[in-house]
């Protein structure tokens, strides 16, 4: 076929690209990139898990030495109180090793940041010293057996004795006990462990405790327990655990108790009234864990697209019309396979980037305030889940595409994805993420009727009025959707950034409006005074939009993304590069339209028509960007030493080349055997014979 | 929420569907199962590549030992004959370890079936003995580092020498040095090398030779090389390598010499006298690879739902509205997550008993035509990618149903998962397996139309004409599609057989013909005369149909299922067992239809309303095959042996139980404390105060 030159006009000028990926925090991450070069921070495949575990401790010393785990804390224990930095700066160690990476996630983002976060300044002076210098390491003892996403119903619990002043931890049943822990099974020598706090009798929910687990030599403290979670799927270099606390004992002083204590007599207080705020309030201090995997998972993604496209414009594979076999990326399926995860790779980024800015105003202090946090928290929650499952999507795919070389563990990927798959689940599962934010959004879209009557809301739903659904720190869209007969009916407004964004946000809005209306009629007819039929009746209608509700939260998540990439595209001042972005948005924009068409078209917002032309639009688009699909993996800035995949070092060109100049030589020196093929065919050409019926399944 | 309860009529009678499932080669499968459960043949977690790749070797042993691979070889040689038979006990195979698995299918399967099937009874008498034994050890030499599945340009030649009467194997660039090789890096004596046999001056074509090349001990033979794989993402008890020869001579002889033979002359010489159908006809005899990979994935993907849907029924997570925590697979997503997923492996597993008949009939001589062979690999071809993919998809998502725990290689879903990764690449990229599927389908259609004019085949696009799409030795689908209008009327007429399949063969139907009339046009305005221009437009033009081509090979596939899963339910003569499968075989074709819902939406198959009241239906088929759940999955015959997850073994159920019990005996004794929040809810409504506004993000 027709080889795609790569001279091709317009071109993008990279650095620009690299610069608007590396964001806010470009200095970090180029720190923090020439830090995981490093090939003592590499992943060893095949390592043991015993081995990998050892060296994972080790470079987390090596961290401590580079002062590469400082930012976020305090100024005055050395640290910078430079958050998204510190974020940005972690995101880049996943291609050092994510067993690295989330070793030290545990180590300074979660216990560390606990006690930065929900103790106060006693508990600061006293521990994060050592637990910066890695003196201490520690666990961040949340998750339960029998609990994972659901923290506020963990068993264990803390129960104060005012005669001692100290703390009972105790995990009474086999589904208290925590487990998935890292540093648990055998580093760590503290933990923070969250517990139900009963004093007098009361239950205020759950709180956390610094409990010492282990002595310097590695013994297990009296009434602690622990069990090695084993062999992993991925992250083998991280000593998962379970732990247990039979009636361990400590000081009234361990409560981290920013947001509650407990007084010598017993007595507890808070400054938050609302035990469920509370809850809410302490569990969101942790959103950092959330905003870190989501960049993670991006620059995983960064470089699966980075070897793929690389092997598959060397590659070549079939003979073509031209005489020489194809490359790779000039299929039209390999194209489909790879560009559309290139959009949304871009995408994610630049969403990732915004998150990280609303990260930092809110845990600087610069902009504090409870909406912004819960904003944050929506935002986390909505991006979290769609990135780390674009990651697994895109790291098989990439695998697939480079075919049993993608199955070597020297090329990358599979490590990668072995390690990543477990992003999807911790740090709250992303189902359970994309519920709450489904429920923001109803809550929201109840906020604008919360007099309005039935008849109302019908109406509403009928005509998609809502306003609300595109905020969380990025720009509003319009009061109510025009009219889509105009965007439907042709590519061309399509295009329009306008256009996308009318589609994206309407879908969302009109998904809400649908589901509050479902949920509203839930109760009709059970009477006010039957509290529990009423409750299970809303339980049941809820349970039957559950789907649909984490589908509506994907679409708001992929409109955040979506308009983050326009923001980013609308703020390139080059020209040419900026049409080339255009293009690749437009990609991202029209895919999520061509992926969700079924509703597009059984709502009446495009005619099939209309839906024919987006695919057909969207392969003009994969043939003009095709060209500039390696002008597209260079912002990421993947040096080799970050890279390290064997068939994306130029190898496999330096193959097909030695292959052609072979058979060109032999050509030119007359030994190239003549196929049967050819003779026979030049055969049949001189008697003029029939030729041979041709076989169904020619490749 | 309202927990299911599990004695809803009608129940499913398990031993029926048990009997469905395990198909003709019921006492194979069985015997086969008995041997998987041998501990001395299942995966140890952790394990070094090394000890790994010792232990397959030995287990392979154990297989000898056991009587279990010999099936497929003549009963000369102490085999059976029994091809189907063979491979049924070979897929139950995978649950003890994949490692294990595909080393005794490149042994037996892959090096000892090509003596078979290529070579002569000279060969069988001389080799064959050892290689069921196991004292000849051997690779499967085809793939190249340059050239997986393009098979027919591998670059290794075999230069036919009549002085010495000896063919010198040659690997002249390194593209040409075969690759990912079990048996290559470490154990192989010998390898079965497919090259270019060249006699004479002119290149026949790949044929294969049978090649030594280590010593008893180990030492590599002159000429020969071998480099070693490494670690890969799984399946690291085989230990895959790259083979390369320099000018290695073997005998004349040694020219598996089935389909082509060279006389001491040189004299090249073939019952196939069409080159094109010679190399397909060989290469087809490899077909039993893709039979065997196939029901490999369903067996992989029923262990995971098992494993998955036993957790989700025991599992509890977050408060309902009746007290109690809500069990996983009460809840609406998790029901979406896992049953549909169920229903499809139903009917993965159906179609491949099919593929298994087919290929038998085909390989014991019952049925052997080229018709049918062709027929067979189409069917191998379209049913081996589904399979494959909906394995990675079904484990991933068991995997993350089952959260954590999931994520640990004690409950058996991530290994499955790694080491089942290549299977969409290897015996055939699942990409380019569909695209021969869709070439045929394509051949199949011109056929009909042999003298049609472009008019003709423009009506006939327009039309949906076309009756051939649905054989390969499943029953025909109508002549003419009949008015859709009908069917898509009522979600009730949708329901029915006839429906679904008129649904998802007119699918199949009018995507083939629109992409014929695409070809058809390419060309036109070129002249005859010049054939390179038509070539490459020809080729231009099926690239820009080559991602649409797939999509129909991959409807075709998922039609030929949905027929296996409706004539399986047929042959269900208990009425209860019947009705249950049916719900089963629904939730499969309108799962299909609800996925595929934007193609029948654009093309006008199905009104927007309609489209929606699918997802309803969907929705209650849901509901009514909950509480089947665990019933279901029972006909997968997994004992405790073969199954070997640690959350399925009911663990959880006891967990739960010790949780509640602990629970009510403190409630008993009055020892449970008073919840902060409930405690001000007595007080605010002791003094009747407004409540605390309630925290939008409760979860």
């Amino acid at each position: 076929m027709a080889e795609s030159t790569p001279s091709l006009q317009p071109r993008i000028n990279v650095s620009v690209v690299s610069d608007a990926l590396l964001g806010a925090w470009k200095a970090e991450r180029l720190e923090s990139r020439r830090l995981a070069a490093d090939p003592r921070l590499h992943t060893i495949p095949g390592q043991s898990m015993e081995e990998h575990r050892e060296r994972a401790l080790q470079q987390l010393h090596i961290l401590v030495e580079n002062g590469a785990i400082q930012r976020a804390f305090p100024t005055a224990l050395g640290g910078a109180d430079n958050h998204g930095g510190n974020i940005a700066a972690f995101q880049e160690l996943v291609l050092a090793d994510p067993s690295l990476q989330i070793k030290s996630g545990v180590q300074w983002g979660l216990f560390g940041a606990a006690i930065l976060h929900l103790g106060t300044a006693k508990h600061h002076e006293r521990w994060l010293p050592d637990v910066i210098s890695l003196k201490l390491p520690g666990a961040f003892a949340m998750t339960e057996i029998g609990h994972g996403s659901d923290v506020a119903s963990i068993g264990t619990t803390a129960t104060y004795d005012p005669e001692t002043e100290e703390f009972e931890i105790h995990t009474p049943i086999r589904g208290a006990w925590k487990d998935y822990l890292g540093n648990a099974a055998l580093h760590g020598r503290a933990a923070v462990v969250f517990a139900q706090l009963i004093s007098q009798g009361v239950n205020h929910g759950v709180h956390a405790f610094f409990v010492p687990i282990r002595t310097a030599e590695g013994e297990m403290l009296p009434g602690v327990g622990s069990e090695d979670d084993g062999v992993k799927g991925g992250l083998n270099g991280i000593d998962n655990g379970r732990l247990h606390f039979t009636h361990v004992r400590v000081p009234r002083e361990n409560l981290l108790n920013r947001y509650g204590d407990v007084a010598p007599d017993g007595t507890y207080s808070s400054a938050i009234e609302s035990p469920g705020r509370r809850f809410f309030t302490m569990i969101g201090t942790l959103v950092q864990g959330r905003v870190s995997l989501d960049g993670s998972a991006v620059r995983a993604m960064q470089a699966a697209l980075a070897i793929a496209i690389r092997y598959g414009s060397e590659r070549r594979q079939f003979p073509g019309a031209t005489g020489r076999e194809s490359v790779l990326l000039d299929y039209g399926q390999h194209q489909r396979r790879l560009l559309p995860r290139l959009a949304q790779t871009y995408a994610m980024a630049f969403a990732d980037e915004r998150l990280l800015t609303v990260f930092d105003e809110v845990f600087s202090g610069a902009k504090d305030t409870d909406e912004n946090r819960e904003d944050l928290e929506t935002l986390a929650a909505a991006l979290k889940p769609l990135s780390t499952w674009a990651a697994l999507d895109t790291l098989q795919e990439a695998r697939e595409a480079c075919g049993g070389a993608g199955f070597m563990a020297k090329n990358r990927i599979v490590g990668l994805r072995a390690d990543l798959d477990i992003y999807a689940t911790f740090e709250g599962d992303n189902n359970v993420l994309l519920q709450l934010v489904g429920k923001r959004l109803l809550t929201d879209y109840a906020a604008q009727f919360k007099n309005a009557d039935r008849a109302t809301l019908a109406r509403a739903a009928a005509s998609q009025i809502g306003n609300r659904v595109s905020r969380f720190g990025l720009r509003q869209v319009g009061q109510t959707i025009a009219d889509f007969g105009q965007v439907g009916r042709s590519v061309e407004s399509m295009r329009s950034s306008a256009a996308q964004r009318q589609l994206l946000a309407d879908r969302v809005q009109t998904m809400v409006s649908e589901i509050a209306l479902a949920l509203r009629e839930a109760t009709k007819g059970i009477p006010k005074s039957d509290a529990q039929a009423r409750a299970i009746a809303n339980e049941d209608a809820f349970n039957a939009q559950q789907h649909k509700l984490i589908e509506a939260a994907r679409a708001h998540g992929e409109l955040l993304q979506w308009e983050a990439f326009t923001e980013a595209v609308e703020k390139i001042g080059d020209a040419e590069t900026r049409q080339v972005m255009t293009w690749l948005r437009d990609l991202f924009g029209l895919g999520l339209i061509e992926r969700n068409a079924a509703w597009y078209l059984a709502t009446g917002r495009i005619s099939g028509q209309r839906a024919e032309s987006v695919t057909a639009y969207i392969d003009r688009l994969l043939r003009r960007l095709r060209p500039h699909a390696l002008d597209l993996i260079e912002p990421f800035g993947l040096s080799p030493e970050l890279l390290r995949a064997e068939i994306a070092t130029g190898i496999e060109a330096e193959r097909q080349e030695e292959a052609h100049a072979y058979v060109e030589a032999q050509r030119a020196a007359g030994t190239w055997p003549v196929h049967e093929k050819e003779l026979r065919k030049r055969q049949r050409d001189a008697a003029k014979l029939p030729a041979v019926p041709r076989a169904t399944n020619v490749s």
